[in-house]
């Protein structure tokens, strides 16, 4: 018998209509009864964790969910957290971070439409989540419209659609077919017992370029106690250096000890500033590059890394360093 | 006879390899002499307006190239811009804007490989610009990887892919297939004859959210001229509202005047704050929605409105307003 556990975070899944638009309110207890029987094999249990619109999820709330499923990881084979998906990319991010090595699953799902409304996506997304939470796959995922991701290489793509998200330059770990679960990903890499680690700052500062955009901003940065930036360039990771210098703010920066992130703001492939001048210089100057890590998860494992240290060559080590499955590095 | 004027800027199309990486080097007779004899029906001339990697091109830039075209409009059927590919749909966004009515066709294109090189997909898109340019068809395009894009609709969403640029939330306007050049796109609605208004602001700032994101962002935001702000919010057009409280924040910049735009870091789909509570809030605060538009047709139309007014109502009813076809408004 495998016993799952379902946080109930809110979020769409567990959404009525009411006068000021969609919002949370469907209780843990009612998800299990609706879920029904899955299988025999299957045991469910559920806990209202909280019930906010996924706008609403702050970091202290990755906190209470990682040390509630460390807590419980002795009484469970598997965990499913009901999340809203705006932010479930930066949660499963997060998350992949703070229970590294897990030796469960932990499974985020939610849905584009609320549960109970006809052709909603709920109970299936519901439904492929805790097979796969069943499934003894370790590791942190993201179940939406019919696909497992990799938690830290999700992110939300389409605002309306059932395949609302994607795997970002990275395999999916499994699907849905007509043969029921498929899981494809060998996780076994990233498996060495749980390090719950949950110490993280919110004190970063992300700066998605636009042309004409100052480089004064850098100057306001370490006055209001900012540790680390992310700056999404273009392209394959460049940034303006002529006229507007971005690169000397990095440079100076970085020699303050500041680790200043860069990546691209496409959505695809990822960066490589070994390529073009702007890249190179951006290395020279001490920019830390991301490669084809998605924004949510350069955003979460920053602030994971700063609660670990706030050196920037520890930092920087780490970011060159595959914690979770989240980064390719270059050969 | 067509008479179509280059305007070479630069960009990976131009680079040639040096010490320093790709940088551009390839001037416009010579991109001119490469591209060969087209067609009979064509002429080709080009000139040599910058030579930038696109991370480099700023707003003035944006100015010389519109008034470029604004002063040879009777002189040519129609315009190619060679660009980067990095920051192209900025470029060709704001073009949108300030070449508004415009009776010719303006291309822009750029290469992911430069030209010259063996597989180099440099000539294939500068065959299609020009023949686009040449097509009779007015406004502002990006051609690139056998489409045709409304420059306003596109982004670059792959860093390395021939196929790098997609038109978001918007049909393709042609492409090139076994029978040649292939142009979809009814765009006599936005023709009355060229508006050529290069006035603009740069004082804007774009705040893409994470969870945890401090507010008091917003306290910086006046005593340093910013004029306009783009919030990329969450899912579609969600921003915090319990603990952090982003709406109280747009509520108090907006009725000190400043517009606040709300979108979605949602790649396709668009944002629609109608739908939960948050986006409701966000209207109610005095938030100005963005629909599907891209983000670089928001920052580039928030730069465009600030240069015509100052004034928040008619920043709102310019950005309900579609312009270019940047924006499908809800019946």
């Amino acid at each position: 018998m495998k016993r799952i556990l379902i946080l109930n975070t809110g979020g769409t899944f567990s959404s009525r209509p009411s006068d000021a638009g969609l919002t949370p309110s469907i209780s843990g207890p009612e998800i299990v009864d609706i879920a029904g029987r899955i299988s025999d094999d299957i045991e469910l249990s559920a806990e209202d964790f909280c019930s906010l619109d996924s706008a609403n999820i702050l970091p202290e709330d990755w906190i209470s969910l990682a040390e509630r499923i460390g807590s419980a990881i002795d009484e469970f084979d598997g965990f499913v957290i009901i999340h809203g998906t705006d932010t479930m990319s930066y949660t499963s991010s997060m998350l992949s971070f703070m229970l590294r090595g897990i030796q469960v699953p932990v499974v985020l799902t939610g849905s584009q439409m609320p549960l109970g409304m006809p052709m909603s996506d709920a109970l299936m997304n519901l439904h492929t989540a805790v097979w796969m939470a069943a499934s003894g796959t370790p590791g942190v995922y993201v179940a939406f419209g019919h696909k497992i991701m990799l938690g830290c290489r999700t992110s939300k793509v389409r605002t309306v659609s059932f395949n609302a998200f994607e795997s970002i330059n990275y395999p999916y770990a499994g699907e849905v077919n007509a043969f029921g679960l498929q899981v494809y990903i060998d996780r076994d890499r990233y498996t060495g017992g749980l390090e719950l680690c949950t110490d993280y700052s919110e004190r970063i500062a992300v700066l998605k370029l636009f042309p004409g955009m100052n480089p004064s901003i850098f100057n306001n940065l370490h006055a209001h106690g900012v540790e680390g930036v992310y700056i999404e360039g273009f392209g394959l990771g460049g940034v303006p250096f002529l006229r507007k210098d971005f690169t000397a703010e990095i440079r100076k920066a970085s020699e303050l000890g500041m680790p200043i992130l860069v990546g691209s703001q496409c959505r695809y492939e990822g960066s490589d500033l070994s390529v073009y001048e702007t890249g190179r210089r951006i290395l020279e100057c001490g920019g830390i590059p991301v490669y084809d890590m998605t924004e949510e998860a350069v955003v979460t494992k920053l602030m994971w890394c700063l609660g670990q240290t706030k050196d920037i060559d520890d930092i920087r080590r780490l970011f060159a360093t595959d914690l979770a499955g989240e980064i390719s590095l270059k050969q």
